[in-house]
């Protein structure tokens, strides 16, 4: 089959194998994949992975257990051993011998086939199209947020970036009741959120305040430090960014106003199904681009040029 | 009156002028005062501080109103306005105007006698002798925890420093019911913890597990890194050092194991008496040198000498 591998040094596609059905799994065929940030920050050595990248997808089960047979499906991406007291405690997510879809020992699906750990799987309502239904993965990290902080209606917060996350978190925090906004610097991208009556500014524009809430989804390590300053006492930061590695940091402003920081990464996949059914979630507008699978290295280039949000790569 | 007063470059004993009864305060004559690590950073520049020294003391109300007059007193050390958002919402230790007593905008009790306002004062109960009264304020800072976070009874936590704060933290901790565990370097000091029931284990022979709480009491910036390496996913560290400044820091692991850091400062001071009141937390045998005030700069160098926990100053 066609697959993007990377070996250490290049993203290649290339013919490998036709992956065998694995234990307890289903094999996907694989419909549509995103490229993610961290496929980017993958072929730059983040985790030093090696084998197929991808881990944004939908599909449709070609083998596996009878009643997944012929079910589209998209699925989580941490495969847990679902035998230890962190899988016993529900955090398979945290499972400390976890797998991760194209990003941890596992190969991905920017591929023709992918394997999936049967207890990974989500059937995807009929009424949500593949191009919309490839967002639950991410859409499900934006939920993420309300999972690990306690958002209250009405509560004014901020998400520093505007870019594929920023504009997830934004609308996930908007629909929680929360007074939400988003700083950024693309117009475009801004417009998005304006249609969903979240406020957006220009970070050139902006006068913090002190908020209860700050989202950092920049992806950058300036970003922590601009939230921590936007942060009012015993508020919380949300660390949305895994490309924030090594950085310097005054942490005198967290323990003077004793800050809370949270990390945050992988999030639950049945509310962010629900919200793409009902479309109360906008992700249609962050599709920039579209290619196949013949040209996925060159999408996954593509995805970090100016103006892209999420690039799309047809497996078939 | 005698006074340790910083100008900048060194700390020095002289004489100066009594101060004024302030408005809204008490003028406290000092009997004693206990010095703090913070007193050895601010020399070092910290918080750029000019002025008289010291925030930890008990003492006598000498002039004020008259219900106060003659008490025996402790004092928080925020002076709040007590008239913005902040301190309505009962955040007065995070007022943004305010000043603190001997760090910022505000003397110090290394003094024969000190301003308080009257909004921060705690009569010291009968029992608790002066030795044992200047305690309210760092066992206070240690409460702050149990303010922030839940701590569960049982709960395996680690208390990273065997200093001052550390050893009040742990038995705070363990008071709650907490099982805990401080990692340490000083025989002496987990001494002291030993005898109250807690675990203790000297840094080099430690093999760290994963705990759902770490407490960094280290004063160091490897104390975060430790903390951050010690915390199971999900679980929360709690930032105790003032000290921790810019340090360089690799966040991935806060971000993918979802770790929560909370920055802690100063705390409530009720909670501080009434423990201080039952004996149930042992802070005498902290004290390990005591001085006069003519000798205070000598007190404030010998504070960080090894062995030393806390050094009183008899103020009169």
């Amino acid at each position: 089959m066609r697959a993007l591998t990377y070996d250490g040094k290049t993203a290649t596609v290339s013919d490998v194998p036709k992956p065998e059905l694995a234990q307890d799994s289903a094999l996907v065929r694989v419909t549509v994949a995103g490229v993610c940030n961290t496929d980017r920050e993958l072929v730059k050595g983040y985790m030093s992975f090696r084998g197929i990248l991808g881990h944004e997808f939908v599909g449709v089960v070609e083998e596996g257990p009878e009643e997944w047979r012929g079910e589209r499906v998209v699925g989580e991406i941490n495969f847990a051993c679902e035998s230890c007291p962190i899988c016993y405690e529900g955090l398979q997510r945290h499972c400390p011998s976890r797998r991760v879809m194209g990003i941890l020992e596992a190969d991905g699906s920017f591929a023709e086939y992918v394997n999936v750990p049967i207890a990974n799987l989500h059937t995807v309502p009929p009424s949500v199209s593949d191009d919309i239904a490839v967002f639950a993965e991410p859409l499900a990290a934006a939920y993420e947020v309300l999972e690990q902080v306690h958002v209250m209606p009405n509560q004014e917060c901020v998400v520093l970036g505007d870019g594929k996350l920023g504009l997830l978190v934004a609308q996930v925090l908007r629909q929680a009741g929360a007074q939400v906004l988003v700083v950024g610097h693309h117009e475009k991208n801004l417009e998005i959120l304006a249609r969903r009556d979240i406020q957006t500014v220009q970070e050139q524009h902006w006068n913090p305040g002190l908020y209860s809430l700050v989202v950092d989804a920049t992806g950058s390590i300036g970003g922590l430090r601009m939230a921590l300053a936007a942060t009012r006492p015993r508020g919380t930061v949300v660390l949305k960014s895994t490309t924030a590695t090594k950085a310097k940091l005054d942490l005198s402003t967290l323990v003077v106003n004793e800050i809370r920081v949270v990390g945050s990464r992988c999030g639950p996949f049945p509310p962010a199904l629900r919200a793409l059914e009902t479309g109360s979630i906008d992700v249609s507008s962050l599709i920039t681009h579209r290619t196949s699978l013949a040209n996925c290295d060159e999408a996954l280039r593509r995805a970090g040029d100016a103006g892209q949000l999420k690039v799309l790569v047809d497996a078939q």
